[in-house]
């Protein structure tokens, strides 16, 4: 029977996914310092509005592995101001905490009765905010024993990986939510390849229900931190090495925005990248409006909304190929006129930046915004490349890039390369 | 008339008080890594067994401006599991909390409606957790945007100071604690000169009260983090350039235990100089045994007591003349003559350090702090040194410091050197 809508209400759980902010990229650029930290609060701002029931990160929360103390600041005090307050949380923990987290305090921070929670974020960490150095915590692990977020899903060993989901319920509504915290691709890759890495599915929750019922009844979700693109055979994890009893999977690490939820080749599983809430890299991928996502889940059917991201800072990425310009190559005054043919362009580039300003909150705090960044390629075989920080000074209060808009390529190069890591 | 017991207790603030903390010192070594840490959850241990009402610290909580995450970790967890939970706080506050803390939030967190704090703690800063560095934050203001410590007394500007001071109240009781983190001694001292440091009363608090009875209704305290033995003319803070109306000061940065509250010279106020909680020098000041203080007080009457600290690794410190000993230089063996009795004086003191243990509070899992450390100062006129590592080889094992047991001098140096800051 149809259930009413204040019951499906009361049994749908409400998940804002968002990965990769990066906090703190940047933060000492006088434009584009600020921006990470925007958007960051702007995703908190979306969670209060969509009231949601929690907040689920795929890693890369900070940029630094040690973060600074400005930007540990920041961090807290936007986690503090949002996460904190008088919303009834409405969801429960069933599985063993202490195999979820990792703090000396072993449980989710809005069963700690000593805080009033009202949106608690669950989080993985990424290759930028990773376990490393001096007791094997990460800069997570602050917010963690600070009780601000829940962070879980650190493997234990590279070697022999179990992935203890977190089991929550919303009423009739119950999800298993399986953390991988990233892992260097290859090891990781090889791990899968010796089944060695397992994914812990919850006993029968009623004594009499039989392993078939209990698979029904969990929507499982997993959310891992590895490059999902295959760059060489074994540093990607593909697909098909995800348990296929899996129902979605949150993609982190990918900073392009893929944010429709696409079936996986070959599993059962729809696949969704919600890629960084900040272009961390002057690339195509990265040129894609950001967004984050609304996954709700009832029973075991679940409803994906995109939200786009309304503090992003205009990026707009072009190609130029001197060859086909009318340049000429003996021309006594190519330098001059090649700039000048690259001025043009550019310019054209920032009108359309403008446009993609529309899109933009309309804030005065946020007014640095509106400069855009700019990354020309310019094709220059048959060429000379010109001095580009000397070039951008014309664009000074332009771009909020004017020291790296050109990128000198002899031959053009497809839309996969990478520069810089995720 | 006498009120009752019951009464009594009910209108007497309770303060413990520690400073010097020094969290993280040494932290690597690994006979005395765990030490500070040790030292400071025992200080919150008896915050817990003496029920007070709140920890004040005075500064040089942490010892690195920069601490290790491991370190934040271990304070967090600390002060965590000590100050959040169930016991009620009894004290009001009727100060401009945005005048006393320089946090976003702007109050003591145990105002907080999101927090359940049972144990609060203030402190200031020191000059080892001064706020230095991008955005001028501090260590502690880390501590406070988690809600675990409410960091006060950081001066606007160190040409015009102006103290406003905590005011709390405990049932009829009023203190006004006037708090000043660590400046430069010599920035300071003009600062006072130019009578540009300014001690801000309370208002009346009652609208019919006159100043004079304003005054009387205080106990006004001061806790400060500045030199107080005069170095030389400028480099340290007399106690007469503090504001006469004072009660009781509660001097930091000396790490020299004079925990018996004395008379100051030309001021009408009671001083009590705590020290470090652990010693981070080996010097005669740093030798004697290591207090906190429990500071109560009912109406404008004060009882200070003295608790030993239990969890201080023993400290021996000891002076040999070699010209004393009958020691011959022009000995063919005088090396290992020399040794030999240097051995002999420091198996000595490692002795006298056993006595000591019995002070130590007996618990295997501090099995460690029975090291003591060991420093014998040798005045060599006439002969030479040896080298320390080597002599210390005989007592890796039996000492907490084999490496600087020795320190070698010409002529006798007076107790009042130092070594290291504060
Ligand atoms: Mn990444
Ligand atoms: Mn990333
Ligand atoms: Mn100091
Ligand atoms: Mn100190």
């Amino acid at each position: 029977k149809m259930a009413s809508s204040n019951a499906k209400a009361a049994n749908t759980l409400k998940i804002l996914i968002s990965t990769d902010n990066h906090v703190g990229y940047m933060e000492k650029d006088p434009i584009r310092g600020e921006d990470s930290f925007i958007t960051f609060e702007e995703i908190f701002r979306h969670a209060q509005n969509e009231e949601v029931d929690f907040v689920l990160l795929g890693g890369d929360l900070f940029h630094e592995n040690k973060p600074s103390r400005r930007c540990l600041m920041r961090v807290m005090e936007i986690l503090r101001t949002y996460c904190l307050g008088d919303r009834p949380v409405q969801i429960q923990i069933h599985s063993d905490q202490a195999k979820n987290f990792h703090s000396k305090f072993g449980r989710a921070n809005y069963e700690d009765p000593n805080i009033n929670i009202q949106l608690p974020v669950f989080t993985i960490h990424g290759n930028h905010d990773d376990p490393a150095g001096d007791g094997g915590y990460t800069a997570l692990d602050l917010l963690s024993v600070a009780n601000l977020v829940n962070y879980f899903g650190k493997p234990q060993s590279i070697d022999d990986i179990k992935i203890y989901p977190l089991l929550l319920s919303k009423g009739t509504t119950q999800v298993a939510i399986y953390g991988l915290g990233n892992v260097r691709d290859e090891r990781l890759h090889r791990t899968f390849l010796q089944q060695k890495v397992r994914f812990v599915q919850p006993e029968p929750t009623h004594p009499d229900g039989g392993a078939e019922a209990t698979d029904r009844e969990w929507f499982n979700i997993c959310v891992l931190h590895q490059n999902r693109a295959r760059h060489s055979e074994k540093n990607h994890i593909p697909e098909s090495f995800l348990a296929d009893f899996l129902d979605f999977v949150i993609w982190g690490h990918e900073h392009e925005c893929l944010i429709t939820p696409v079936e996986s080749a070959g599993s059962n599983f729809m696949v969704v990248q919600p890629g960084s809430s900040i272009a961390t890299s002057l690339v195509e991928g990265e040129a894609k409006p950001k967004h984050i996502g609304l996954l709700e889940v009832l029973g075991t059917k679940y409803r994906f909304r995109a939200i786009p991201l309304q503090t992003v800072r205009p990026f707009v990425m072009d190609e130029i190929i001197l060859r086909e310009t009318g340049l000429n190559a003996l021309d006594a005054q190519i330098d001059a006129h090649m700039q000048e043919i690259l001025a043009e362009k550019v310019a054209a580039m920032v009108a359309t930046a403008g446009e993609q300003n529309a899109a933009l909150v309309q804030d005065p705090r946020f007014a640095k915004l509106k400069l855009p960044l700019i990354r020309l390629r310019v094709d220059y075989t048959d060429f000379s490349t010109c001095n580009n920080q000397r070039f951008g000074q014309r664009f000074v209060g332009k771009v909020a890039n004017p020291n790296d808009i050109l990128l000198f390529r002899k031959k053009r190069v497809g839309g996969n390369e990478r520069e810089g890591g995720c």
